[in-house]
């Protein structure tokens, strides 16, 4: 049950990174929404690897085919289930990694987990690669949500240090959503954008890899989205966000600084705007009081691990001989995962927002 | 289903600030397991107000009492209810607010939400009084967890910025966490320790109110517990965490620092330890590789944001009227509830560790 | 988890038929719905044992006490707590059954389970006793389904072979079920009832039991209420029916004697009535098609066997000395449950249907 | 969330009858569970139809492609995903259908529920084609369940009245069980299957169709098996034995029987078997006490309504026009689907056991 997700609509997420395909199901949307599949296709083409030079040369098709749950261009009450083929796998690139865990991947963990049955080609179901079908399931999510008027977008905060502007977190608009996610490398600032770059081409020569975090907003929320305690708009997603691969930290609103706070700072004073609407001056509730949507901004960070694929050599173990050895990592890395995770971000939060969102509607 | 938490364990909490009870329902515990209550008094007791002159003056016995799920002392297979009365409650002092929602609580959206329906008095179901039937909950599941060779525990590692030591994440032991936890201050620099109650003294007599960090570790947790995905440790341990009120921000590991690293400093390399047991050499993955214990301590920082009653004068609204107000919260508040939330999050804790140790056991 | 139910709302049952209290935590109902306790009382009154000469004489007070989730008699979005002191119970009645399993009692397979810490008092977890916690959440339920003119209500179909008049599956009303509920002993022929009562007299005079059959019906129900598949009418309500001690057999519309009809005569005609309602000439459906009402009565057949305490010596086994021995349950017993089944029942269907109605809407 | 069963494993079906594929995913199943792809395909051929005269001329290849969740031919703890296309279907046959609901069928509900937006060709999620993947599901778990000596097995108990030998519910074997599955046409008494096949070719010839009944059981179940309320063995298989379209009845054990008897009839003595192991000496309990499993075999009875396509005229409506219409379906039916039901009770079955089996172990 663990590759499920949702309460009122339920997304089972399939494959491993070297099995024939990959995929999801999606169950429970509402019937009668239009799935625009070509825009799909372009938001699943800003996760894709090969479009940057700073990303994995290894090139997938990545095409999901749509076997049930649309009709007529719609959803008609059915589970939709995508099926993305995997083509370009290499098998024997990681042939010899069965007995020897990669330092900061799950092998080691699958391992003993599942008593050696699991599939360690490409890190199996713990691969990368199984966020194409989360990131099918956020975009079906967002064109629904869009039409309700709730938007989703985000951009690289930092990577490795290297800081892009902060997002306006009381006034930023669908449209400045937009406009940044439409850009290649998603930044405010595309000086900004250009150091991020040079860092992660940097580590690339090194054989290292970087880190970095991603910012993220949902706007046009209206107020009451989000139930008490375990189902609330942090927990729920903190628990969709947190199960994206290399995800370390998730603070919503003002977050680790808010501990840093008085509460007379923090604290973000309620008044009605020109339109009699309840907004807050200050929004370090990061759009969420109690859990529950107040109608600001939803503001969320999630921190990535530099990518624990790279070519330096490391110390590891032999599982089988139960002693110590370097290892030196082959194949085709990201030294970066961070500019394709920034729609997975999008897309869990979509997933997470479509599930509260259905919960009282 | 908002207040139930759990797949293989469920917890269901009820009650608020002023309803004649809180309590909990724990469902799914195995059978025979000896439960001592007044080890569950005495580690709600580290909860309770009234207790030190930096919490909130108002007393309340929070003694829970077990009205079904033990027989001889000990779990019988049947669900365990808890129930704890509301005895000191003063609901006159809450009459005021129905018509101004108290700013950074979640008073505006329960309104909302429940269209006026929401039970007002005290924060209702939001109340932070609902994390005492999460502490019972959470100590009954550290005693099974303990008998397994699992300890739980934490600190304050900030507040206000005032800094204690930070965790040794790979030496930690179950002695350590177990005296630091003892103490009334839960810090391992009493020097800190006094620091920071000296900013929490400062707020209180400005009417302020401060934050801080929690940092919390399990010890002994076996190679395996979590699932892949949306059942990973980081993924549920979030979950119940960020149900806790205040709680602004989740990191495992080296959390947002990691955003930081080069992966080659960050991934943690393997060795077998003289006992033949694998371990690593750092622990920046924070005991959790693929959602998925590695042996190594699980180790987590939450960020609370400060109290949101303060004395100071706040701007908010009427809601009625459609109009702004002044507004000024009188009653007895926590300057800081920093110190009473570190067995809270023990307690979320050890709710979902048992959840997930029994997934697959 | 297994004592828990429900997707939309959740109802978790506590308590054991010996241990201080039961009851019952119910979360995710809608927010302002006015909750009639005098009437939840009545309901529950007639489940209660000693009403009856043909029942226990046991008497239990059976009064819930509401400790949580209604506000100005209302409820106000946080779970409802009931909590039902258990009072007149004598343990002693039971202390030699530890080692003497019950024909027909969960007694052996829970010893097994739970490896001997079960709470053999009087069944319990097991007990029907339970069933009264299941009542109150009908009870509730049933009021906020009223309010959107879906109506349930039940009778004695038969009682060891001897019949009642059946339901008019087509034709019946909320006014009809209303009235035969009212009853002390719900039939629509008295005189069917008085053979009844003599079956359960003769077999109270012989130390034995009988079984029996409740047929119900909701009414009112609009079109399109449950989901295809597993959450379809008949599955989510035969899971919870069956959850009810004794039941051996649940059966929608025609049910088994389906199986022996024609298609041509089992398919119900679709019409549009004067109103311009759909409706269907016949009802051998039950109300359901494909899992989701079709707006016509939904009906139902719950078959409960006879009470398996019966005062008649009977074979059974020492589990600790692993031989033979015949045994006679002391104590006191219903020769017929059904009569107190009958509330049972239409609390379940209230639980399931309130549960199916709330995921669409 | 409607197309998901399963707490500890969860199956997630998707397809209409009429899309590009339908399938399942199977989460949760142990790893190393070694997966014979043929005994899955020989199993399927069960259900496939085209192999009888009495069953549909419509041949589907129903070839189970494994696109995920095998790894060298065991299960390795990730998803299991078979997709199996729609290749020999007939859109035009249903064309007509869309606004002309057939008796009997889920059109008219699903028509209401999903807004006109359903995929109405052939039934579309609602078709008795979804049952393919759910014995694929069920075929899974079934040679994992085996492995730990646990045997379904299923025979017609009768068709439109003409009735098979019942099962010994005492002395059933896996050996008896893998008998009379094997055969072509599943009964004892080879000559009642006879006039069953006479019955049904009548049927056939006149336009109509016929129902009947299946009984299984499940043999080699551990004690302990179910647990109490909610996940007892009845409720749980009862919720997926209802979501097989046609079934309006299930009973266990005596089933309706038992309503007539006395308790001193139907209490099941216990005794030591010569093995030293519990056993009863008759078996109206159907191998489940308080919803756990005995020890005994566990036995159900499922009752199929006649198949609703029939060739005859019937009366409905037209949807757009409100008004009545006759219709006549056309295009290729199972004048009896029960044949063909046989192995999805089995497997539903298996699906059922196999969760509850791992919610202990």
């Amino acid at each position: 049950m663990s590759s499920n997700f949702g309460k009122e609509i339920q997304i089972s997420i399939f494959g491993q990174s070297h099995s024939e395909a990959i995929g999801v199901v999606i169950d429970g949307l509402p019937a009668g929404e239009e799935i625009d599949l070509e825009r799909i296709q372009a938001f699943m083409g800003r996760r894709a690897p090969g479009q940057h030079k700073y990303a994995t040369p290894r090139k997938e098709a990545d095409i999901p085919k749509v076997v049930s749950g649309l009709f007529e261009g719609k959803t008609c009450g059915a589970p939709i289930c995508a099926v993305i083929e995997n083509t370009n796998t290499r098998s024997k690139d990681y042939s010899k990694l069965v007995d020897a865990p990669r330092p900061g991947h799950a092998d080691f963990t699958a391992a003993v987990k599942y008593g050696g049955f699991q599939d360690y080609r490409g890190g199996g179901h713990f691969s990368g690669r199984l966020t194409a079908p989360l990131c099918f399931a956020g975009a079906v999510c967002m064109q629904i949500l869009e039409r309700k008027g709730i938007h989703i977008g985000s951009h690289i905060l930092s990577i490795h240090g290297e800081k892009d502007l902060p997002m306006d977190d009381v006034e930023i608009t669908a449209a400045q959503l937009r406009e940044v996610t439409a850009k290649t490398f998603p930044v405010f600032s595309d000086g900004a954008g250009e150091r991020m770059k040079e860092v992660i081409e940097a580590a690339r020569m090194e054989g290292d890899s970087v880190g970095g975090v991603v910012e993220a907003a949902a706007v046009g929320l209206p107020v009451g989205i989000g139930e008490p305690m375990f189902d609330g708009l942090e927990s729920r997603l903190a628990a969709i966000l947190f199960a994206i691969p290399a995800v370390k930290g998730v603070e919503f609103g003002a977050g680790f600084q808010a501990a840093e706070l008085y509460g007379s700072e923090n604290n973000d004073a309620f008044y009605y705007d020109e339109m009699g609407c309840v907004k807050t001056k200050t929004n370090h509730h990061g759009g969420s009081l109690g859990g529950i949507s107040s109608g600001m901004p939803l503001t969320v960070r999630v921190a990535f691990k530099p990518t624990p694929s790279i070519s330096k050599e490391q110390q590891t173990i032999y599982l089988s001989r139960k002693e110590g050895q370097q290892l030196q990592v082959t194949g085709r890395h990201d030294p970066c995962i961070v500019p394709r995770a920034v729609p997975v971000v999008e897309a869990a939060l979509a997933v997470g927002l479509m599930d509260l969102y259905l919960m009282k509607h």
